[in-house]
């Protein structure tokens, strides 16, 4: 699975593969793909540096990335209290009887309290950057678009290239003409923040927009026989997440959102706006279901959204609270049906794409003069093209 | 394009087109694909057994399908006007408040009135496969599930194999053990009626569900690299709607609806129930926004809704008022930017297909050692493998 760009970046196979665990990361990068670390939950710039420190210790000196969440304007002078200060009461206490309702406990004094959000403002994020420039990154993607100006010229210099998500052809073109150098078409069937196109659909699109520039396809890919598809539709390489959730190497931290996952089927996603006020992906659950309640009051805008959830995120998770309990995840979690590690994963994943190249070739070089023109067909019996 | 269904339906290429114009299914059946026709809006078998006597004349010895719109339950007795007494006063003056709004004069009193509902009505539909059944059909297809155990005893007693459309491997599984030939799997991005899976996660889970079975990848295919797509995940052809409305063979009857569908991008269409009261992906419009606006009645469940607007529906298309004016159609309407004839069509499929399979020829063949793993990389520069 080599393409200019995989080549380009000196990997194996031209799998990006998006994580929150260092651990999966560096089994991603040692199986031959790209991990690609998640930084947003890294408050810590000393701890992100740490690390880093040890994925560059077990990449066995292949290429690795580094994901984070930056907008590309900015605020400035806004701090995290003014934000707070934007929440509406109303908000606030719908959370508190959400997680009453639902016997979830308070945190105790000494707990850390809500990291996922805080990983979203732009001082933060600065702070990550300024930690992962002292490694050698071969990628550093953005979440919401391309990073601020000075960061892409800062990637540049330091020999990274800058990746940025985009759910519109539209989108795509403004990251493109900043200068960025590869861009991630997220899917509708993706998890996290995602758009309504489908990446059948937005794959080719944002390809003839940005083209020369390479393209990934993301959402919905959890098979070789996916990643076979997302590059026939063009891409470069395919961007997975939801795949490596529930790996041996994954540490979700709780069990029952293993299980949970596990367990899901394709159908038991949502695109809710629950987590963070901008609609991103994730399981159904008693929590996405009370927010998109129209009886209720609603998901606030980013980012006041996630500060208002951060604090009972933590609960939900630390208490594992089962109905509350979820993730973003895409479609493709009604296929991560068992636990295993990584290259396992991954072997799986090269097996099918040589499969489905083969059924392609054959069905391509079976193009000629119909075996039996306007003649009448009878039941169907079982099909040799069949991959099961 | 062949897989083992195509051979045994003895076409071409194992791309199956809908449409509801005779003369798009006969030029598709006569390119190589299978045509297969739309007989909802037939209400008089005699038009129908006509359109196939010239359907026989035009598709020069190629075989063609037929595509109806059954439930696979029987309402017994339940007439037109039973189901029309169900209706709400409030809804009807809904329709008039927003047809009037719009300036939408009435029909004369000669004017056929409010086509498209009428074939759902199960008596309409077997009165279609009475007149159908004199005829060579190959495929016959229900846009509603299996259609009644009877009809697929008649289909299959006549060498007609049975497809029926599914928008979820549950589904799929239903519609297998009720005995028929081939699964559409409908994804999310389709026009007409869908659900929520998309096509990369919902091809490969139905083809898991219900193989050896042959299944169709539908929604989100309009090309030969989405073709690609859609038989790397497992289907063993396509199922094509979107793409023939811009054709010239095409007569949607109105200017402006043509140019409408030529000027859309992906973005403009929106999963409405405002039609026929399930979701189904059409044109966003102000008649779709008018019902799927919270403060309005909201649309009632089928078939209500279909006999409820649609009158209301022959207006706006009689008269042209573009505001309202809408179809059923996928994502792709994104790339439905020119007018050209089936066969040009067509053959944009197979280059594009052939292109695809080569491409992903040269991925698989440079798998092996990085072409420089570690070394630090540069911005990026044009890419040999983009597709354009």
């Amino acid at each position: 699975m080599q393409t200019e760009l995989s080549q380009r970046l000196g990997i194996e196979h031209a799998v990006f593969g998006f994580t929150p665990f260092p651990a999966v990361a560096a089994a991603i990068s040692r199986a031959g793909g790209l991990g690609v670390l998640g930084a947003v939950r890294y408050t810590d710039p000393g701890a992100l540096a740490r690390d880093l420190d040890w994925m560059d210790a077990h990449t066995g000196g292949r290429p690795y990335g580094l994901d984070v969440v930056m907008p590309a304007g900015r605020a400035e002078g806004v701090t995290e209290a003014d934000v707070e200060a934007m929440i509406p009461d109303g908000h606030r206490s719908f959370v508190r009887d959400l997680l009453a309702r639902h016997g979830v406990p308070e945190l105790a004094a000494g707990d850390r309290r809500g990291w996922r959000i805080t990983g979203w403002l732009e001082d933060v994020a600065r702070a990550q950057l300024d930690a992962a420039f002292d490694h050698p990154l071969a990628l550093l993607a953005n979440a919401l678009g391309p990073p601020p100006a000075d960061v892409v010229q800062r990637a540049h210099a330091h020999g990274t290239l800058v990746a940025a998500l985009a759910g519109s052809a539209r989108h795509a073109t403004r990251h493109a003409d900043a200068g960025i150098d590869v861009v991630v078409a997220q899917g509708y069937e993706a998890g996290g923040h995602t758009g309504e196109i489908a990446t059948m659909v937005l794959t080719p699109e944002i390809v003839r927009a940005v083209g020369p520039l390479p393209v990934l396809a993301a959402g919905g890919i959890g098979s070789g026989e996916q990643i076979a598809a997302g590059l026939a539709l063009g891409a470069q390489g395919v961007w997975i997440g939801s795949l490596w959730l529930t790996t041996e190497e994954a540490d979700l931290g709780s069990q029952a959102l293993t299980a949970k996952l596990l367990a899901a089927g394709s159908g038991d996603t949502v695109r809710s706006r629950a987590l963070s006020g901008k609609p991103a992906r994730q399981l159904r659950t008693a929590w996405t279901e009370a927010w998109d309640d129209p009886s209720g009051p609603g998901p606030l805008p980013m980012p006041l959204q996630g500060l208002l959830v951060a604090e009972a995120l933590t609960r939900i998770q630390k208490y594992e609270a089962a109905p509350l309990l979820g993730t973003p995840v895409g479609q493709i979690v009604g296929s991560m049906n068992s636990r295993r590690g990584v290259q396992a994963v991954f072997d799986d994943l090269t097996r099918g794409f040589d499969r489905a190249v083969a059924r392609l070739d054959r069905i391509a070089a079976r193009t000629g003069a119909p075996a039996a023109a306007g003649a009448p067909v009878g039941r169907a019996g079982p099909a040799a093209d069949s991959p099961d």
